[in-house]
């Protein structure tokens, strides 16, 4: 069925996006028919990416977190996924950066058991209503029915606090900071998704306790700033930085703070990670109190936030950065950001000629390591260099180096950017600064790109009929809003059902209604408070703010 | 009921130990009595630990790990414990230097999820056995029950091998070399004790797959000796190499060596951290498989290992260097090495005196913190220095520093180690060279002391009779031993019952068997193979090897 109103412009995108998709496909076919095939491997290792990241998502998505090596599916458990040490690479690098920025605070660290009481938990109502449907419940030790069933914890708020409240005696103990690396459950019932979507997800959870409003609130922003560094400096990730609306906002806080991300492919926006003031809403409920260091006798509630960024951020990374060639990684979290392959080493040479051009290699190698570069070498038997191009290719390794006797005879090496797929040579004498230097350009290009794209595709809209085709144009959209959760609702009503094809070969599902993102901390001019209306048009109130909305995760 | 078989020597050894207890009570009154009395704090925040470490060390442990703000109980499901930053700060030493050491031989980080499916447990039965009585079960997610119940890992052999399955196509691919940094749940039916045994534990497991025996052998070893070194070179704690027999291996193991402790307050051995050899039990099982590089179509099962070393080294430690003051930590692992307090201010000094004073001992702590000590102050208004001072050699802080006026004028800063009580000066220019100096003969003494101890203490024994009195001496023992499972069971049965007071006070519980501890790699001489005995009575069998025996943890 195709969608009637589809306006001409549209029209001609998708007939250009089948176009590239059939020359992708024939460079693929092409491609497969110059693999070697390799005794004893199966074909699933040589293939490489199966589809076209603009022709299928999702699927594309899949192949690339597990043809990458960074995630295998764990068959016993659905929505469970085992994390590879190319993601651990990865997550390592984000723990020890957000690590040391924290301790700076000083933030100290903490482990708090993995179960929950169900007396806890109940403590904090709508912070209970947000997580009992996905709560996983032990009820069994052994053969033994527990007396009282324990939960895994879905956050730890209802773990800590009881905590809190007995070491918080003294304004002396404020500021408490803790902060803790740890896994935690949701049962999803949804369609789960490595990294975005995960019944079990690696994080760290913050939870801090203060004196004033005022000092919650800095640091809420320190944290926020972290999280945009990990995104930004980290991953190459491009986000916004801002508010969550009353609707969207933690359950049982008292406001959200997100960093929020953008998916080319399929315009949606999606939540990177968030920090929250949880106001005195947990401390009233667990009793958290010092006596007010400004007035003897009086006792006053702490402020508290809590804080949290997952494994989620290294499936944003995949999302904006691959290509159909499979996974780009950003330099600076790269396991391997160099691979060495040697090339040219063809038949006709001699077997002394041969050696002597290894051992050149294997010096070079050892040049580039001890320059500090992360570098592997690629010398295995039986496969030819297209084919390990290939492989390193489908494994996002930012820079291949490769050296034949012809680079040896010019003194230099040949590379080519995972990123652009650009070629040059290096002068063998300046590799070590070269090197680092040219993954430096690659680091920032990678940002510079998504970076652009996601601006171009964050449009601000002020005519409500302008929404759903901006939205289907895979933008998300800064729209004027009465900041009401009924308005919202209602608006992700009205942008709902549009049917927008998954695959231009005719798979289509009703498109998703838009909902709120943030309320960008960096607001555009045009917006007069106590003028501009609210941009729903079946609201009759001002806009209070500027608000991103968009189809999201 | 006093025991009548008691011999003179254990009788003078309690008359002399009610003396000293005696006396430790009436110093500790004698300090209490000191202590001021500070508004609105708690005592049990002020009083310090209120048994002595001989008198009844059970609540002497407890209430360290408590006060020394290592651990918190979890109230709300028994059996778990809240590590407290002190304690974190001490986990991460031990990872940060086992992680470096394991990198080195080219094991990689991985995250498998946190629960096993039946079918994955049941492939390896003596493994399942082992472990079903002390499974978590989840069988509800949310209000709905699961259609399959699902196990919280108690260990990770069962998640982790299929994929090794999966992942191991080619003798290429071997070694492979995986490693996790998690928490494990065992539900354990028996007493709980913060750190060594707790119903939730954090630890780091390694899984191995390597191609022969002889490679897999030689992992073993290397990571035993790391597990040697975490506890000798960062936990001041000696240990001895050996051996698991067949009793006392890892279920569905093929071989089990051991980093053997001991704790002097009540003579029992402890096991340090376990390397595993599983030999080819669970690549049977999981069909883990490789074509034999030596012998083309001939399939061979791959040799695995598992290593696992947990927070029990934290308590193994707190056991062996506490004292009646609290907690003793070796310089190496302190989260705080020594803490600078301001002493000597008295009140008939000008206020001007005091704030140069205290300015010039902000200058010595910066310059202390810059030659890369940690290093703290305790500025606390309201609290006299002797209140300080027990408050951190309590939570075990290695050195104290104080500076006075008196300091001042001689160009020196006064010190007390936490050790020995030893108290010196050193010279103000000679700070950052003397105080990592002093730090790194506390950790060697505290080491020397340790290990001096566990070498009186482990007995070679070659006549039956004296096993029992040795045992009632706080010993282990080390006799020739046939290594039969069954003449080990009957050992403990014949060692059994010998009824031993916890405390002088007259609480008694009669004492347990001892059973075999490890076959110690450095083998004493005497035992004639073909001719020593088993030094069991009631067996006819000879002696294979020397075997430490002991009542054990």
């Amino acid at each position: 069925m195709e969608e009637a109103k589809e306006t001409s412009k549209s029209a001609l995108k998708k007939a250009e996006k089948q176009a590239k998709m059939a020359a992708a496909k024939a460079e693929k076919a092409a491609k497969q028919a110059a693999l070697p095939v390799i005794g004893g491997k199966k074909t699933d290792d040589i293939i490489g990416i199966t589809v076209s990241k603009s022709e299928n998502f999702s699927q594309w998505y899949q192949e690339v977190v597990l043809k990458a090596e960074l995630i295998e599916y764990y068959t016993e458990i659905s929505g469970f996924f085992i994390m590879r040490p190319n993601t651990m690479h990865i997550w390592n690098v984000i723990k020890k950066w957000f690590q040391e920025r924290i301790e700076g605070l000083g933030v100290e660290e903490t482990n708090f058991p993995m179960f929950l009481s169900q007396k806890s938990l109940e403590k904090e109502k709508s912070h209970v209503e947000g997580f009992a449907p996905e709560l996983a419940w032990v009820t069994k030790a052994g053969d033994k029915d527990l007396e009282v069933p324990v939960a895994v914890r879905p956050t730890s708020e209802a773990v800590m606090y009881p905590y809190y409240s007995k070491w918080i005696r003294s304004h002396r103990d404020l500021p408490l900071r803790l902060n803790q690396w740890n896994s935690v459950v949701r049962w999803e019932a949804k369609q789960t998704t490595p990294f975005l979507r995960a019944r079990e997800f690696l994080w760290q959870e913050g939870h801090t306790a203060h004196l004033t409003e005022k000092d919650a609130g800095v640091e809420v922003l320190q944290i926020l700033e972290f999280y945009a560094g990990v995104y930004e400096q980290l991953l190459a990730v491009p986000v916004v930085r801002g508010k969550k609306t009353e609707e969207e906002k933690f359950a049982g806080g008292y406001y959200t703070t997100t960093v929020e991300g953008y998916i080319p492919s399929n315009g949606r926006g999606i939540q990177g990670a968030t920090s929250h003031c949880l106001g005195q809403n947990f401390s009233k409920m667990f009793d958290i109190t010092v006596e007010d260091p400004a007035e003897k006798g009086k006792h006053i509630h702490v402020w508290q936030n809590s804080w949290g960024l997952s494994t989620r951020v290294i499936g944003v990374m995949v999302m904006i950065h691959g290509d159909d060639k499979g996974l780009v990684l950003p330099p600076r979290i790269a396991k391997i950001q160099t691979i060495l392959i040697p090339v040219g080493l063809t038949a006709k040479m001699t077997a002394e000629d041969k050696e002597k051009h290894l051992v050149q290699f294997e010096e070079l190698y050892q040049v580039i390591k001890k320059a500090g570069i992360r570098a592997d070498v690629d010398l295995r038997d039986g496969y030819t260099p297209a084919w390990k191009f290939n492989d390193w290719e489908l494994k996002g390794v930012p820079l291949r180096i490769e050296f034949g006797p012809k680079d040896a005879a010019k003194d230099v090496i040949s590379y080519a950017r995972r990123d652009t797929g650009e070629k040059g040579t290096i002068p063998i004498s300046e590799l070590t600064t070269k090197i680092p230097e040219l993954l430096e350009i690659i680091q920032q290009d990678m940002y510079n790109k998504a970076e652009a794209s996601f601006r171009e595709h964050r449009v601000k809209i002020t005519k409500w009929d302008e929404v759903v085709p901006a939205l289907d144009a895979k933008n998300v959209v800064i729209i004027p809003h009465c900041l009401f959760p009924e308005c919202e609702k209602r608006i992700k009503k009205l942008t709902e059902g549009h049917e927008e094809p998954d695959t231009p070969e005719g798979q289509k599902a009703p498109s998703m209604g838009m909902k709120s993102l943030c309320i960008p901390f960096d607001q555009p001019e045009g917006l007069v408070k106590g003028e501009t209306k609210c941009l729903n048009p079946e609201c009759t109130r001002l806009a209070e703010e500027w608000c991103m909305f968009g189809r999201s995760y």
